[in-house]
């Protein structure tokens, strides 16, 4: 039940997947040198199993509590947070004018990694927080950063993003909430759910961001402005002042993230709670579009990090229970499970998938600093088009792997793993939202296939198939079998992700229904193929280094294999997706409401 | 919240799938007349509806509670109990001469899937009862069954299997367990984990079916014995007397199947718990094996259920749930869910799994009866090594699509799917179990690749890919591209269900651990190929009726799309499970058990 960051892993990934020392090097990142990265790493990495991984199996047990109006948050969690502050960890890759340190997301993804890994349940605070500190780095006035900015990044203060209402889910088009005009501010009310951290007791102060009407706006999405609502208004001295308006009602009883308040809040039961516009009237959809890629990063972090903590959960359970003998030898004493053939490929398959999901995580997040820093305007947008095609891949493929890791990890367990002591089974469950959260799988792979890919036809991706193309052919002179089978694969990925590129923007163009029937099968094989890509190109590296004897011969060889296995076991079923993806439409949409 | 027996789809499974008629014509099946087993669906269609899919919500949150060594069930339980035993349901498939009613189990299974969709954690009761049935039954004493079965069968009293000890879990050969001699009896001390229904108030005694060892028994399987040890012992009236030295003594607090008592269970700590031998010493194990079969379908069918509550619920939410505008549709208006390509491919996936799972899941407890019935030896053999075949096939697919289709179940309700109070995520919890109990999905896939396919070198199933490809011939005539494509999935099934079955089957040979590498990849490619060959047969009848104007022509109509949709979304990645399941073994064994 412990959790321990995979330092090497994480470096390996950094630097020879996406690249650390060419990020570090762009300008903005001189302060971001090997020596400050290795000891973030280091420092975050014991933060995260000394003082957030023990934290979790009683936030879960006990979770956060609504008590007259006020939220307590599980034991240990405001004095872990206290810590957070103190050592400046929230602040890691915000803007240096408002405090932050301005170190490249990177490095702020694999650090995240870490805490999300540890303790999800705590980790959500930091997220609904960074998603609030860009709206407002982007959108807000200059007096809103300089009354907001410092404290949030500094994690004083703590955002939220109030968006979500009864009739208003993935179609935010419907809300309600209302914001009328009163001298320079506007009086908000209205009801919204799936608050994440919308009230409780680790900050002084709770900046919510909150969609709402201003009374003649239009329809739709168009007549939705984004309102700050503080619950105490700041006074003249930049500190908590007045109560505002709003409350907390109650807590969601959920499957899991137990420890992670999800409020419903109500905004202006007397009379109006107090709210600032954030820039314009009727933007506020659009503002929150800029925050996010890197929420939906985000989230995808958060897959990859439960899968870890399941996968390193499973591998010590399956290296100490002792059950049965050994296939391959004769000797019929019983041996730990982890000599057992299915148990195995359960790790391996573990494993492998965790691999690929950092590579593509580390890369995309590689791409949101070199977008944002890269001096060549043009070749900066070509470096954000490509995130902006991978973010939900990212988001999807990460968190359903979550989840089916977070699941192979209970069956490890056997009986054991349904027996909440043990602590698999939470991992389960705190992974089951991360598919429906930040909008919902269905909505990444919709945004994939009718906004990415339509846009320009598919040629970002191509892009990225010619690049698979260009690694097959480095690979040609390579050494061994197990570089020889993994090549196979890459072009294997290769062909079938330009044709399932090919089919979906020509068929987006025609009928986008059909496009949108096999736009989740397009996105698992996309994602899977992306992966494998990306761990082909570890394999490679990590064979370099072992023929001129540079690191340690046993992580490397590991690389070898686990990039093999994925080749021969994972990819194949993924591409086999290509099929389904063209042929979904044919039938999704044959029978009538009423035969369901 | 509710749950609707699909009597239409079930009665198709049943007979033009499983082939009723011609069980129902097996000589002892002559009472199962078709009014008969019409009445009989009919009436456990709206004891599951109305009895019991209301208790499980409650079921599930207040659970089964210990006090004071009394285990309390849930809110309603001993009442819909009480009906059980009053209706006679508890003896539908039994032994006439022992007070059952003789029912083929091909219509108890149909009638078990009702009970296992509409209250999983009551169901469990009826499960371990009929496993306890079964092996006394099969091995005990004339005596043993004049006491017990009578009371077992009508479900005065229950019984319960406890085989599984802390250290001894698929390593059913360590356990410690023990049984020492004392006149006409045993007496049994140990303790016994993950004991289901273990204790309870719902029956006036408990009939424990223990393994324990004999102080000179070898080591290992060949040393274990299987006893009665009654809650009660039967007084000389055969009624409940002398309460036995056995007790609960906690209760697991689990991720799921909350209204099931999952027991700690210890014997003899005064002394000695009274059990009487069933059969000979050292024969356990192999009377356990007698009553797997039944007990493995009966877990599958739990899978097929459990989807299909998941099912019902979704498609009840995405008809009613309004969000977003119809893309088929210029208008605006937001409409339900249902109309939205991803959700619709969602539901579909749902629905063509399901109705895979029923047909194969029927089809297998037809071979039961059809062993259990035929009059010819040899063609009852051979249908019994079919049965032998499919059970871990049914066991360990239809578990693995029940987590699978109640996962699908909460991401189709969004936001709401991950809130308690909706029902869909208790469905996943419920499912979490299932493969793992009666023997892990791994130990599944070993049985099939280690004993099943082993001990014939593949025959059996090469017998049902040579029946795959005589429906293939048969529908080479069938009109309309609907069956054209349909047909093109059975004869690619056949042909990598041989490929496959005969590669593992060498393999097995020549060495036994890269054949288990990939069994459980083997294992899905199988019971994919084979449920989409059921439903080959069932789109091919439907046509046929179709032609004819016989039965209602949406229903059939949604039987072609159904078996459509699943040859061409569901099959090709299952399929694609030939290639890893011959690589696995390359690298399941290459790292170390330090390098995981």
């Amino acid at each position: 039940m412990t959790y321990t960051a995979p330092l090497a892993d994480m470096r390996f990934a950094l630097r020879e997947v996406a690249g650390l020392d060419k990020i570090a090097a762009l300008p903005g990142y001189e302060h971001a040198t090997e020596d400050t990265i290795d000891a973030v790493l280091e420092e975050a990495g014991k933060l995260a199993g000394n003082g957030l991984a023990p934290l979790n199996r009683e936030g879960d047990k006990i979770g956060a509590k609504l008590e007259n109006g006020v939220v307590r948050t599980a034991p240990g969690f405001t004095g872990i947070y206290r810590e957070f502050v103190d050592g400046g960890w929230n602040s890691l890759p915000f803007d240096p004018a408002f405090g932050g340190q301005g170190m490249p997301w990177l490095l702020a993804v694999a650090v995240q990694e870490m805490w999300q890994a540890a303790n999800m349940g705590f980790g959500l605070v930091l997220l609904l927080n960074q998603g609030a500190i860009d709206a407002i780095h982007h959108h807000g006035s200059d007096a809103q950063k300089k009354t907001y900015l410092h404290k949030m990044i500094s994690g004083e203060w703590t955002g939220t993003m109030n968006l979500t209402e009864p009739q208003a889910g993935s179609d935010l088009g419907q809300l309600k909430s209302r914001a009328v005009k009163d001298g320079d501010h506007y009086l908000v009310s209205g009801q919204k759910i799936f608050i994440t951290y919308g009230e409780h007791d680790l900050a002084e102060n709770i900046v919510h961001l909150v969609l709402a009407r201003t009374p003649d706006a239009p329809a739709g999405v168009r007549g939705i402005s984004l309102f700050i609502v503080p619950k105490f208004l700041p006074d003249a001295d930049g500190k908590p002042g007045k109560r505002n308006d709003l409350r907390c009602v109650s807590l969601e009883h959920k499957l899991g993230i137990h420890a992670s308040p999800t409020c419903v809040m109500s905004f202006g039961d007397d009379g109006g709670a107090v709210g600032y516009l954030v820039g314009e009237e009727g933007r506020g959809l659009s503002y929150m579009f800029t925050m996010m890629n890197n929420a939906r990063l985000s989230v995808g972090v958060q897959g990859l990090a439960i899968a870890e903590r399941a996968y390193q959960q499973a591998a010590a359970f399956a290296r100490s229970r002792v059950q049965s003998k050994d296939d391959n030898r004769p000797d019929p004493a019983p041996v730990s499970i982890v000599h057992h053939a299915d148990v195995r490929r359960m790790l391996m398959s573990m494993r492998a998938q965790i691999e690929a999901m950092r590579a593509l995580g580390y890369y995309t997040a590689a791409g949101i600093d070199g977008a944002l820093k890269t001096e060549d305007k043009a070749a900066g947008r070509k470096i954000q088009d490509r995130v902006d095609l991978l973010i939900p891949i990212v988001k999807a493929w990460f968190t359903d792997l979550g989840n089916e890791i977070a699941s192979t990890g209970v069956q490890i367990h056997g009986g054991m793993g349904f027996i909440e002591e043990t602590g698999a089974a939470q991992h389960l469950r705190d992974a089951r939202i991360l598919p429906i959260y930040e909008g919902t799988n269905g909505i990444q792979a919709r945004d994939l296939v009718g906004r990415k890919i339509t846009k320009d036809g598919g040629e970002t991706m191509l892009a990225l198939v010619a690049e698979m193309r260009a690694l097959a052919d480095e690979m040609r002179q390579a050494p061994g079998d197990d570089l020889a089978a993994i090549r196979t694969g890459v072009m294997a990925s290769a062909d079938a992700l330009e044709d399932a590129t090919k089919w979906v923007a020509q068929a987006a163009k025609t009928g986008l229904s059909d496009a949108l029937a096999g736009s989740v099968p397009f996105l698992r094989l996309a994602g899977t193929a992306l992966g494998g890509w990306l761990l082909a190109r570890s394999a490679l590296v990590a064979q370099g280094k072992l023929a001129i004897r540079d690191g340690d011969p046993a992580f490397l060889e590991a690389k070898l294999v686990t990039a093999r296995f994925y080749t021969e076991v994972i990819l194949p079923p993924a591409l086999a997706q290509l099929g389904p993806l063209k042929a979904a439409g044919r039938t999704v949409f044959a029978l009538r409401e009423d035969q369901f």
